[in-house]
């Protein structure tokens, strides 16, 4: 039983996706609220007064905040299948700390491209670009972060393919040519139904973006 | 059996001190090794290349790093003593939560004290009580974060006592007066031995914040 399952998300959310997809993987059912983020529900006040921010997961009626905390606890909650953390306590703070760093040093600097500044933007896309390639000195050989099976590693990094596209148009970023094997885990994990199915459009997600930078970045 | 641990550190760090408290609580006997933060020792280096910083447990020759991270991997290889995070899935996803409100909240307004324009630290100063005033209507009138027991969110939070008389003296901030619960809440804490035979001495850090904030502060 999973008991009654809520989730308040926006679509095009990097944040919102991680715990779609971690449902997925746990055959969870569940409702999806659109928030509208410029007009906030009182629903999402009173679920994250802190933060005030989706991805919120209501659980019988209790609010879980914070995209990763969110996956962990889903990891916790319905344990008796698809293990999204490994099992070794070694192995899980290698985990942690990868999805840490995505959070940390792969969106901060993903966030960078869209600063005022042209000398900004160009230090932005070379730290993005950089943070990538360390994920993909991580991942090395293996088709999934944590190894044969997909994980919590990717599931953390997995959203931001969504905006490969866009940032490839609008900003001239090359993540294909240069992050190949990073572009071809995304592709494996975009074979996995928890993954596609939950994916949006990239032109969709492309022509979102493009209004949102209108209000950041005076080109 | 511990095994061989090993701790690269900073006396006066923030997030070093987690991980003591956190070896104390476990009474884990391990060997500290102080870092030279100017000149990073090769051995920090090899152990965190990718972040490159304090604190990183070295256990059985293998390191993690991040200091909330080490804290649950202490939590769970030493799981026979001592909980640090509660056994229920839904309390430590709060306490994961609340751990990191003090990392992206506190910690961040903390450090715009030291910005180097005077609005700036004006604007830090009260941000900095903001967050510590969410804390302590999350505390409430329990004893410690996490009810009656020293935890997780207790042990992410205690450090920054640390650097309160500094606060006071060198920007006038009295964490004393505006928020007295988080005041009565650490003089709890520092009962414990766990934390007390760790804690930095109050003075010796306000000399070490005075010298650091010389670089930052054109005052």
């Amino acid at each position: 039983m999973a008991g009654e399952v809520v989730l308040l998300n926006f679509w095009p959310s990097l944040f919102g996706l991680r715990v779609k997809i971690a449902l997925a993987e746990k055959c969870i059912k569940y409702e999806s609220k659109e928030e509208d983020l410029s007009n906030k529900s009182p629903l999402l006040l009173e679920m994250n007064p802190i933060i005030k921010q989706i991805p919120v997961l209501i659980h019988n009626g209790k609010p879980v905040c914070e995209s990763l905390i969110i996956v962990q606890y889903i990891d916790e909650v319905w344990n008796n299948k698809s293990p999204l953390l490994p099992s070794d306590p070694y192995q899980r703070a290698q985990a942690r700390f990868w999805a840490d760093f995505v959070d940390k040093k792969v969106y901060v600097a993903s966030r960078k491209v869209w600063r005022p500044k042209r000398e900004e933007q160009e230090e932005g896309k070379k730290e993005f670009l950089e943070t990538l390639k360390t994920m993909e000195g991580e991942l090395g050989d293996k088709p999934y972060f944590g190894g044969e099976t997909f994980g919590y590693v990717d599931i953390s990094l997995i959203p931001f393919y969504s905006w490969f596209h866009a940032y490839k148009v609008l900003d001239k970023i090359n993540i294909e040519a240069e992050c190949p094997k990073i572009f071809a885990w995304a592709k494996r994990c975009l074979q996995k139904e928890t993954v596609a199915k939950n994916f949006p459009d990239q032109k969709k997600v492309y022509e979102f973006v493009a209004q949102t930078r209108k209000k950041y970045v005076s080109a």
